[in-house]
């Protein structure tokens, strides 16, 4: 099998933010990267943020000749946002929806209700498998002060155990996604430690694009500036990531990031910038994989980090499920008086009226209210303590079968 | 490696029925199965329904000395009830939640506050890696009129997958749980098809226990006798699956089912029987796998089948949402219609006071009230719309993937 031919791949990367009624000249912007896909006939299209199932039809329409394989990923209350398209058959799928992914009072962020998630497509070609990943974690909203980074640490946990149980049989795995993270977060350290993916645009041959590679910039029209002020050239938290399993080598021949606008437009295809690899694929014959494991104090370092902050998570989650609580019972204990009062006034017991009866009414409604939403946070971070407590506990056990594992530093 | 001593396993799954204020005599019937466990020492124990932490920690306690390793998987509200307890070091775990799971309004049922899962452990044994699978499936209720179907066969499609996608490395696979299916229901027909899984209780060479390796009986005194009219022997949901990785044999030597009482007490360990398997695992040396492949017809019959099922559910999912959409809808009229008139009486339009405040401010309440109710429910059956589609996405690719193989019949 040595010195088979290479194969080379296309692999196109894309956050298209396209959010229906939200995102702006969003049909255009949609139109605009369905050609692009058409005159250059990438071979994988990993996409994020479709929201719209209408246009990822479009998109099915548009690719029919040059992707004619295509798989949306369905989850939570308006959809994952991913979807795929493949000039060669998909053959399985797989949906794995993270266990936590922000709070649904958060209105203004809203990831709550993207059922944020990894979609993996096993797509084979020239008789190579491929475990092709897609996935867009919780956003950072804040980098100062980021209360989801317990939550975006979980999800870059489940994400590297969901691709390890699930890439055995795979000879090739690719992941492209918006993480959500800068290049040295610990999500993304931890991500790349455990699985041994490598990070196409630090080992690309050639590069071409934003500066850095970064793919959220203050260049785009359609990225706020202001979250983009401590960072002049922009921000890389777009990847594309792989790795080649046992018996095979993947380069990456030429990286490169779209930049400006979108040719013959006045816009960018999306607030986020395209990233657009070639690798080469190639049967080295050698059964033994060719990617250096990781040495187990590296490891260990990277997970410890990421169980601290999961661990600061559950401190706040726990506070946030206390006083809750107490908000509950402090509600129903006001509406147990008022049904207290009510009673003795129907009873006879209270000698006059002792409230209006509008105000008494809209008391208990107001109680009643402020009970059932505090119930619902209740429960709602009583998962989230839940989940936070698995994570923390999946990497204590991590941690102690690595310690008994001789060093292989 | 041909001609390797046979390892002998000693596997032991139940649902333990530990709910707590709910389920009778629960903590002694905890002690009772930690006796047992504790005197037979078993080598894998697989464990659902112990909702509580605390029995989970007892247990752990107890079978220190026996089975020092083990892993309580959360998720939910009030988790997902499964644990595991091993004689050797489980080195890896991961927990998937299935996207469906009954109704949160459905509060007699509440499996959907469970978050109904399965959990992988990875256990090497001799030098064997075992990926050992536990479950729990949504209740059949009424198995005439059985509202759960779909969301079943959902839950059993996304197990077939996950373990399919996850156990390509592993030597063994072992999956025990309540399934909450017949052996000749469509579910776990997809299931065994699928996965290639055998069933211990077809299997075995000796069988010792309840008639027809039933698990739930009329016998227990905890069984709700008007459920198991139609089955004067019992039921049998709760089963020990394998099966033997490429170079690997499993048989089953023999199988068990606990009945009647425990040793010196007066009730049974749970108001399910326990299952019981003695293994016998051995290297073969041979490279192929050892278990046939289902014949493509076969495969192609069932899933088509699961599909008609999701198919129905989606038709059902469809009118709930359609329905729940327009009581939200009509609920904001009334509050709209109301606020029409408030505002008409503050500035004085209407001669007199329209209605009574007091009734005006409830009508407000309970439109208010119906309003979230149906918004709720609509976002609610939303999901469940675009996780069957989802599947039946999934299945539809699947079937597609089968008629263009060559047929191995």
């Amino acid at each position: 099998m040595e010195g088979d031919p290479k194969l080379r791949l296309r692999v196109f990367d894309l956050n298209c933010w396209a959010i229906r009624y939200l995102s702006k000249r969003r049909q255009e912007r949609i139109r605009l990267i369905g050609d692009r896909l058409c005159r250059e006939g990438f071979d994988l299209v990993l996409l994020q943020e479709v929201w719209s199932e209408r246009d990822y039809s479009d998109l099915k329409a548009k690719l029919g000749a040059c992707c004619p394989f295509s798989h949306y990923f369905r989850s939570g209350v308006i959809g994952s946002g991913l979807c795929i398209f493949s000039k060669f058959p998909i053959l399985d799928t797989l949906l794995y929806q993270y266990s936590l992914n922000g709070y649904p009072y958060m209105l203004q962020h809203g990831d709550w209700f993207c059922g944020k998630s990894v979609g993996l497509a096993v797509v084979k070609i020239s008789g190579i498998v491929f475990n092709v990943y897609v996935t867009h974690l919780h956003a950072e909203y804040c980098r100062e002060k980021d209360a989801y980074l317990p939550h975006r640490v979980v999800q870059a946990w489940e994400l590297l155990q969901f691709i390890r149980h699930t890439s055995q049989a795979a000879d090739v795995v690719l992941l492209g996604g918006d993480l959500n993270m800068h290049p040295q977060d610990v999500g993304i350290r931890l991500l790349r430690c455990w699985t041994g993916l490598q990070d196409a645009f630090t080992e690309t041959k050639h590069f071409e694009g934003c500066e850095d590679g970064c793919t959220l910039v203050p260049n785009n029209r359609f990225t706020v500036k202001s979250e983009l002020q401590p960072f002049p050239l922009g921000i890389r938290i777009d990847y594309i990531l792989y790795k080649a399993g046992s018996g095979f080598t993947v380069k990456c021949e030429e990286l490169q990031t779209t930049t400006g606008t979108a040719p013959g437009a006045d816009i960018p295809y999306s607030d986020h910038e395209a990233v657009m690899a070639t690798l080469h694929v190639q049967r080295t014959g050698q059964a033994a994989g060719v990617t250096p494991g990781t040495a187990v104090p590296a490891l260990v370092e990277v997970l410890s980090e990421a169980r601290t902050e999961v661990r600061v998570g559950l401190l706040a989650a726990r506070r946030q499920r206390y006083s809750s609580g107490r908000m509950a019972l402090l509600a129903l204990l006001l509406l147990l008086l008022q049904a207290a009062a009510a009673l003795g006034a129907l009873a006879g017991l209270a000698d006059g009226q002792p409230f209006p009866k509008l105000s008494f009414a809209l008391l208990a409604f107001l109680a009643l209210g402020v009970l059932l939403l505090a119930t619902g946070l209740h429960l709602f971070h009583t998962i989230e303590v839940k989940m936070l407590q698995g994570t923390e506990e999946q990497m204590r056990m991590a941690l102690e079968v690595l310690q008994e594992r001789p060093g292989r530093s």
